[in-house]
C-alpha cells in the first residue's frame, strides 16, 4: 500500500497546493497532509487553524488524513509507515531546494522516496508568501485561494 | 490501476535509467519502458538491440515490458491505458526541459500525470551521451552502465 | 519616436509570439517583426509563408511591418531607426540566452536598447519547435497557434 | 502616454539602479521611482533620506517623479495611472523572482505591463545589499554608488 | 607563493567543508581556514569552539592555519598576502551568489584570484544548514560531518 | 608541480579565452592550452590554424604548451602528467555542464583536479559562437577578440 505525505506550512492553503493533493490522491492510496509545526512570527493563522481549514478544505476526498506534526520529516515517515514524500515543482531555486532535500532525506531514509508532481501552469506562481503578501494589503486573493481560506482570511483583516 | 510509462531513447541503457526504473515499478502497478523511434545518426545501438538490451536487464521485474514506439508520446499513452508518465530529474537545465515536456503532454492529455522521481546522487551527472563520448574513445563505462550493456558496447568497440 | 523590432524565426508563429507582439505595440510606436532569414533544413514553412503568415495574423495592427531579414540584428536596427528589440521572456535556460544576446547587442549598438516583456503564464511553455513537434504525429495544435496559423499547418499534414 | 514606476528599496541608490532609471525615462513619458515603505530594521537611511537622496541624484531629468508608497504596488499603479512597472534583470535567482512577480501583478492588474530591462555588464552584480556590506566594514564603495551616495554613506560611518 | 583562504561560517565544519579544505591544501602552498566572525542568533556553536573543532580536524595538514576574522574578506587577504579566495560549487543558487561574491571581491582587490573547486557527488548537497536542522531533531548526523564533530553536535544535544 | 591543462576548441580564441589563461598561469607552474581535435563541420579555422593563433597570442608566457588533442581528456592527463584541469565559468547553464563534467572526469580520474576560474565581468558573455555570428556578417569584433586573432578573422571573411 502506498501511503504518502505532503509536508508543508499551508500558511495559507493556496489553490497551488490543492492542485497537488487532488493529484497526490490518485498516486496514493492513503494521503497524509502533514502541517509542520514552527514557530514563525509571520505566520498568519495558528497551526490548529490551519488544521481546521485544511480538514475543512479537504473533506471531499476520504484517502487523507490532516495532521500537524514537529520533528523531522524522515521520523514521522518510518513512525507511520510512509513510504512516500509527494512535493510539488514550481520554479528553478524552489527545484534546488526540493531536490537538496530529496536527496537528504534519502540519505536519513532511504525507503521513503520522495515524488515530484507538477501544478497546472497557472499555479507556477502561486505560493503563501505572496497570498500574505496580497492579503495585508487587502488586495483581492480570489484567483489564489479556495472560497473558504479567502473568507478566513478575511476575517483575519476585516477592511 | 496505475500503469506508467519510462519513455526515453536508452542509447545505451544507463544506471541512472536502471535507477529510476527501480523506483517507478514500486510506484505504478505496471510499467511501461518505452524506447522511442527517431533516426538519429548519433545512435550507438539500433532500436532493435535497446530492446533486447533493456528485456534483457529489466528481466526480473515482473511488471515491466519493453516496447519500442513512434509518434507522440500522449498518443501512445491513450491508446494503451497509460496513465502516468514516469521523468527522472537531474540538473537544471534539464528540469527546465522536463517542465515544458509536461505541460504540453498535460495539454495534450490531462488525465495523464507526469511523475518525477530522482535517482541517488552518484547517478545525478550520468548520462548517454557522456556514456557513449567515453565509449567512442575505449573509456570505462563500468561506473556507468550495467555489466551487461559494458559487454554489449565493448563488442562494438573492440580494443 | 520608439520604433521596436521583435526578431525571431516564427516557424510558425504561437500563440506565445502573438502574445508578445500585441504587447510590443503598446510600447512601441511602430514595430517591426523581423522573420530571420535562415537555411535551416528543419523548418515547417518557407520565409516567405511565414512573411504572409504573419501579414495575415498582424493585419488588424495598423502600426506592425512585417519583413524578412539576414544578417545581424544590430545592423538591421542601424540601418532602419530601430531603437527597440524586443524580446519574450520564457523559462530560465532561456533567460541565460537572452541576457547573452542583448549584452552582446549592446557591445555592437549602444544606442538600441532591449526590452524584455512576458508572456502569460498560459504561454510560458508554447515554442514553436514544440507545434512543429505535434504537428508532425498530427497531434491537435489548436491550443499553441491561432487558427489560421493551425489551417496552415493541417495543409502541410494532411490527414 | 506610458507612465511607468520604478519601485525599490533603494537603501541605498546605485549605479545598477541609476543604470535602470535612466533607460526607463527613454521608454516612459513620465517615470515615478517608488520607494517602498517597509520597516526593515536592516536599513541603512530612512526613507526620508531615500527619498532626499533619489531626488537629488535625478535631478537633470525632467520626466521622473520621486515618491515613497505603501500598499501594494498594482493599487498605487491603478490609482495614478501607471500602466508600466520597471524592472531591472540580473542574476538567474534574480529572474525566478522577477517573472513570479511580474506574474502576480499582471494577475492583480492586467492592464499593467510589467518591462524589463538590463543593466550595464559592470553592474549586472552590483545590489544594494553588497554596498551596505562593504560599507559597514569602510570598505571603498565609489565604484557601486554615484559620488553624491557615496558621500552619504561616508556620513553614517565616518572613519 | 599561493596562499589561499578558505572562508565560511563552519557552523558546523561538514564533510563537505572538509572535502574543499582537502583539496585546497593541493592547491595553495600555505591555507588559511577562515571563520566568519558574525553575530548570528541561531549559530550551534560559539566562534570559539569553531576555531576549536576546526583546529582539531585539520591538525594533520601542516600548511593549514585556522583563524576567526570579522571586517571585508577582501581586507583580511590584503593585511596577510593571501593571494586567493578558495570557494566550493554546489548547487545553482548556490553558484549565483558565488560568481557575485567573486566579482564583487575582484572589484575590491583585483590581484586577489578566486579559486572555485567541486566537492565529490555525495557532499553536493550537504550543508551546514542542514546538519543543524538535523541535528536539532536529534536525527543522524554521521554521513554528514566528522565523528569528532559528531560528538560535540551530540554534547549540544544530549539525548 | 601543478601541471594544468586548459582545454577548449578556441574556434577561435577570445578575451573571454585569454582572460581564463592568464589566470591559470598564476595558479599552474606549467599551463598547457589544449586545442580539442573535433570534425566540426562548422569551424571557422582548422585545428592547424587554432594552434598557430595560439602559439602567437601566448608567445609571452614562458610556461605555457600549445598542443592539439584529441581522444578522452583524462587520458591525456594521464599520460602527460597533467593534475589540473582548467575552466572558465560564465553563466549558468554553463554551469550545469561543467559540474556534468567535472564529476565525470573525476570519476575517470580521481586525481586530476577541476579547478574553475572567473573572468572579468566584461568577459562573461563572450564566446567563440558568437563571435563566429559577429564575423560571419562583417560585424565588428574587436571588442571581443585579440587583434591578431581580428586580422586572422578578417582573411577569412574580405570585405
Amino acid at each position: 500500500m502506498r501511503i504518502g505525505i505532503y509536508p508543508g506550512s499551508f500558511d495559507p492553503l493556496t489553490y497551488g497546493h490543492l492542485d497537488i493533493i487532488e493529484r497526490a490522491t490518485k498516486i496514493c492510496d492513503k494521503l497524509v497532509v502533514g502541517i509542520l509545526i514552527n514557530s514563525s512570527k509571520n505566520s498568519l493563522f495558528e497551526v490548529e487553524e490551519r488544521v481546521e481549514i485544511l480538514k475543512e478544505s479537504c473533506k471531499d476526498f476520504n484517502t487523507i488524513e490532516v495532521i500537524a506534526f514537529g520533528g523531522l520529516l524522515v521520523d514521522f515517515c518510518k513512525e507511520n509507515g510512509v513510504n512516500s514524500i509527494i512535493r510539488g515543482l514550481r520554479a528553478v531555486s524552489d527545484f534546488e531546494y526540493e531536490i537538496t532535500l530529496a536527496s537528504i532525506n534519502r540519505r536519513l531514509a532511504p525507503d521513503v522516496e520522495t515524488i515530484f508532481l507538477m501544478g497546472r501552469d497557472e499555479n507556477l506562481f502561486v505560493s503563501s508568501s505572496l497570498v500574505k503578501e496580497v492579503a495585508r494589503y487587502r488586495g483581492d486573493v480570489t484567483s489564489l485561494v479556495p472560497p473558504y481560506v479567502a473568507s478566513r482570511i478575511q476575517q483575519k483583516f476585516p477592511s
